[in-house]
């Protein structure tokens, strides 16, 4: 049997607030078995980029990256967010390093091309380095991943966090049983966005396909979804989704939807 | 016999430059054995500060690190400086991983406690992670370390680059042939500070005495050349001191000061 491999993406609005942050990584780092973290900044990016005078340009969510963001991003999410995650988390007792997609060429990347729009350094995955994460895993390391890449030309490189995460889940499921879990503020997939209670707790692939046919899911939940079965297609045990606030739950499958084959 | 193992410190000057840098990366690349690079960065973090409007006090040379001037250490030194040098070292086929003295526990210190000044978040050595040092250098990893280290209580502390080269150093004297390399402005130990051709090659401690007696050696390379010798007592079996754009002629003996015992 495979070991169990846990891979959870937090997004800014956890990391934006000390004790929730807090809160958090003392779940992480009570958690078994093998770990990574995957975290953005968005938020906190944003804000030394006023307090820099940088003005921020975003197409459809995502950053435009020049080369002022760049550094502006890589200082926040390599530096200061990743760096203060790892030393909190060592103070839990998890043993933790923190890594760039630079970092023994763990993220191999190239600058997004797109014939609408100029993203200007914003990186798409083309390899996984799994070997290296095997080594650092098997070592006992939990690992905290900034969403920084770079081409091995020198560059580095934005990349989604969320695409991080399922490329890493993606990479890993040949060696691991991976459950990859995204964190955010709502309780799951909702059938009534406004309605908290209405959490679908399993959606498999039937499910889905009747959920879209009566309209039901929340515009903003289908990119998710979709990722969500191409990662499974590509050997993802589970992908799960839920409130940052509980994980262990998430882990267990008593909370959040889980998102399967079948 | 015990490996070798080069561990490199460098300073703001060559960091500042971009030529200067890539040229020294280059020649770090192209070294042989495992190595190690110590990096500081003093020189954009201050201009950091600057932009950010957070001034900055020194006392003896040593930045006082309040809160916010930590922050923008942790974000220059372990994020910006320390992906791109990763980042230019992988595209130099340098396996290279960058790390904070918090990833993996590397570099365990003590908030400064000092009854004159108030350094603030300024961190001393208590304890290096060698053996996660050898099992990365195992792994054939080179490995390039930001001057930021954690007291595992959740605290990220900003502190010396050069004190941290020589903590590992002396750490991992016992199973490695260490080099320590300070690169630096100059070409070595000048007998005549003035006169750059001056440089004495080698010094051990009966030649350390005469001159210091003879009242030769620059104030400013003292304190220098006796952390040297306390190195050389705890295991290293060399501290040379020279140029940056000399490296591979450091690591041969054939320029710059070698500080030997005997």
């Amino acid at each position: 049997m495979k070991p169990k491999l846990t891979i959870v993406k937090i997004g800014g609005n956890v990391i934006d607030d000390p004790a929730s942050l807090s809160a958090f990584l003392e779940a992480f780092a009570g958690l078994e078995g093998s770990r990574i973290l995957v975290h953005g900044g968005g938020k906190l990016a944003t804000q030394l980029a006023e307090q820099m005078q940088v003005p921020q340009q975003m197409i459809d969510g995502r950053r435009i990256t020049d080369e002022a963001t760049l550094k502006i991003v890589t200082m926040v999410y390599a530096g200061y967010i990743n760096k203060n995650i790892v030393a909190q988390l060592q103070a839990k007792g998890c043993a933790a390093m923190g890594l760039s997609g630079a970092d023994g060429n763990l993220l191999l990347a190239h600058k997004r091309v797109n014939a609408m729009h100029n993203y200007g350094f914003a990186g798409d995955v083309d390899r996984v380095n799994d070997d290296l994460v095997k080594h650092l895993l098997g070592a006992g390391l939990s690992l905290v991943i900034a969403p920084i890449t770079h081409d091995k030309q020198g560059q580095l490189l934005n990349t989604n966090a969320d695409t991080i995460a399922q490329e890493l889940a993606q990479a890993l499921g040949a060696d691991y049983t991976v459950q990859l879990i995204y964190c955010f503020e709502k309780n799951g997939v909702l059938k009534d966005v406004a309605d908290e209670n209405s959490c679908i707790a399993l959606i498999d692939r039937a499910c889905f396909k009747s959920l879209l046919e009566a309209g039901i899911i929340y515009e903003g939940m289908l990119p998710k979804l979709h990722n969500a079965f191409a990662a499974l297609d590509k050997g993802v045990a589970t992908v799960t989704i839920g409130k940052w606030d509980q994980l262990p739950e998430l882990v267990k499958g008593i909370s959040g939807t889980a998102i399967i084959n079948g």
